[in-house]
């Protein structure tokens, strides 16, 4: 019996987000990004399509690698301007009651403690929808943006991502017992000074004293995402994540790095099914194959490929800016890139592609896949898809906002609950207990290691 | 002919606030602090009565100083648990048009560069309707919540904070010009990039090299607060606040340091009249004086004298929890306090104070006056403290959440409009256009002389 199949909505506090240039399109709302109604909008929606949660990405800095400067992410919009994710959060939950929320942040450059205060609050607010999506950044531009040079070392920042772990566990897991919070009015005690424990923390990269700022919320630890898909990034998920984002042009990549996932999940000791991984995927559907094809072509009339080039260097650091967009990109000789190239390139091998071929190829819904259809095509591509890659859920990017979602919900949702592969009701509790049937994590998940009491 | 008074809601995202026990108070609902429909109804309220804005209060650690321990905070809510203020904004403006919120953030803690993206987020969001309550800490378990041993010095606070606005001003006003998000659908370009400057920034205590995440917003820089009573804070005011609260027990010394502050602000070369002051204030009001009295009492029942004299030690750095509360405080030789204390006793002298009751006299609104009364006593009373002290505005604190704002709208309003002393409706625009008149900071303030473009 196959399973049901997780929903993740994929956005950005941007215009565009993974398809650069819809603001142009009149049936876009993206570029009201800095709109809260753009916001509480789609929380509804998504919570009528029974989304499982809104993925909201981050980055901080600039795309700056495509000719060595802004440019080219500052007139196609190309993540920039960007607005902080976290400040969205409140409003959505006021509007829905189940959806859940993952929402990115870079524990680079915010110390453990007032990161660990800002997830117990939303955890507090949404009572107990809130993802965190833990990232370290890849930009030279955010390091820049707080004094540095450039970036620290890859495997350094996964080393102190480890230990900012600790102290976040320590924080959310040991500081307040179950309990410690009493709100006994006869004795008169809020909280039981024996039962809340000061963290003390000596470590190589961070040092605290102090209680967390906060009593325990619904799932203490924040449900806990990751995208890495380097080595360091892996070993990290394995060890940390509940959720994992991957991405790739084709199902085999996506399955090979999903069983490698599964596999370093067994290896640190964990049960693989502890992990649930999710693909992205562009699904254009509509009421007719044709209406889904005439929106997809429009879609790529206002896409806009320098923005998805400027993406595309800031994501590998690898720059075609040098290269004519007619250039075929065959004779184009740069290592890291031309692994890149030959994935994407692999969904037709026979063509001669140029760097604009790549380009618009990748500029709606970047490099991962487009579903095209009715809703019986695209369900019929969807399982497809999830039977060959072995993926849990879909992080479902847009190519316009919020139609892609409304549609999804419109058309999709529905035959994919015939076909039994979607929940036809929310389940109710927190955002942990709809995945795996329980508000905290639990042992050998390391966070669990660390409660007190 | 008198001025509209204007009215701040004083609020914090924790139990209490400045009223501590009141969770015990079968009426009050600061204790579902942590419950976003507090704060989304208690929106609603302030909205309905016209009040100007509500200012979240905050604070990066624990009240250790009473009895040198985290106790007192943690029996009696004394500010402890305490959640982010900066989350709850977004479900607010949902709720609202026209409140403004002011929120606290600690500059010490948060790279300039992530608090200018999180405050330009929120004033898009919020349509302009966004304040910064501009601190830099005074406990030194907020320090070690930091991996420091304790507080960086006064002074030196105030040096860094001087650069650190110099960096925001940079970010908010100099990156991006007026109108170079051109969002031109016939070029394609959503950004000029010419009109988009990378700050770089060396200076003693900050290095930033980047462009602002967010495209202007409304107001650019949000509504400047500031709180520093201390000679450092005053100057810091003078410089860059365009609302200033002070708090003290009575109104000859409200008077005092609003005068202090104007003339500092014109000895900074700005206008006073672009200085609000608001002083703290508590009003029990009720259809009868009788009622009120009942209300009032009935909050002095549940108040917590060791809260309060928990969150004095912490603002003073002087603990009485070596004392009876018997003790009469004549006879306490602590210098620092002993002025507080006497400024509180001022208001009976004759009164032989015991350290109960001076705790029980701040319990409700701490060291601010309390005013009891039906709808015309309390506005006698708030118009003669407003007339004594000259201040612009009041910053309300409740005795009970969300009632006390509830009777303010119910009672003291409608009978402040007929006097003509309060608004009958709010005027459009942003928070800053609302009581200046312009979106925009204009010179002699600093943030002007950043402009680019």
């Amino acid at each position: 019996m196959p399973r049901e199949i997780l929903f993740n909505a994929f956005a950005m506090n941007t215009a565009g987000h993974l398809s650069p240039g819809q603001w142009r399109n009149p049936r876009d709302r993206s570029g009201a990004y800095n709109r809260l109604r753009t916001w509480t909008d789609l929380a509804v929606t998504l919570e009528r399509g029974l989304f499982d949660g809104l993925f909201i990405a981050d980055v901080i800095g600039v795309y700056d690698v495509y000719g060595s400067g802004p440019a080219g992410a500052l007139r196609n919009a190309a993540q920039l301007p960007i607005n902080d994710p976290m400040m969205l959060v409140s409003a959505m939950a006021h509007v829905t009651q189940h959806l859940g929320f993952g929402v990115t942040a870079n524990l680079t450059w915010t110390s453990p403690f007032l990161l660990a205060r800002a997830f117990s609050t939303l955890d507090h607010l949404t009572e107990g929808r809130i993802g965190w999506n833990i990232v370290t950044g890849y930009l030279d531009s955010g390091a820049r943006a707080h004094g540095l040079n450039g970036l620290i070392a890859h495997d350094d920042r996964y080393a102190m991502a480890e230990e900012y772990m600790e102290v976040c566990y320590k924080l959310w897991e040991g500081s307040w017992e179950d309990g410690a919070a009493v709100r006994d009015p006869a004795t008169g005690v809020f909280a039981d000074p024996a039962r809340v424990h000061t963290i003390k923390h000596e470590g190589k990269h961070y040092r605290l004293d102090a209680i967390h700022s906060c009593e325990p919320s619904p799932q203490r630890t924040p449900l806990l995402y990751q995208a890495g898909t380097s080595a360091a990034g892996r070993g990290f998920a394995a060890r940390h994540a509940e959720c994992v984002f991957v991405s790739g042009p084709n199902a085999e990549v996506i399955q090979r790095r999903t069983q490698e996932l599964r596999a370093a999940v067994a290896e640190a000791g964990r049960d693989p099914a502890d992990l649930k991984v999710f693909s992205l995927l562009t699904v254009v559907v509509a009421g007719t194959h044709t209406e889904a094809e005439d929106r997809h072509a429009e879609a790529l009339r206002y896409a806009s490929p320098e923005g998805s080039l400027t993406l595309m260097a800031g994501w590998t650091g690898l720059d075609l800016s040098g290269y004519a967009l007619d250039q075929e990109i065959r004779y184009i000789e740069k290592e890291g890139y031309r692994t890149m190239l030959e994935n994407i390139t692999r969904a037709d091998p026979d063509r001669a592609w140029t760097v604009r071929d790549v380009a618009e190829h990748c500029a709606v819904g970047a490099i991962g896949p487009v579903v095209v259809g009715d809703a019986k095509g695209a369900a019929d591509a969807v399982e497809d898809w999830m039977e060959r890659t072995g993926v849990d859920g879909l992080n479902l990017a847009y190519a316009v906002l919020p139609e892609t979602f409304e549609a999804i919900a419109d058309h999709l949702v529905p035959e994919l609950q015939r076909r039994g592969r979607y929940k036809d009701a929310y389940t109710s509790g927190t955002m942990r207990a709809k995945l795996y049937g329980r508000d905290r994590l639990q042992a050998p998940h390391p966070a669990a290691g660390f409660r007190a009491g």
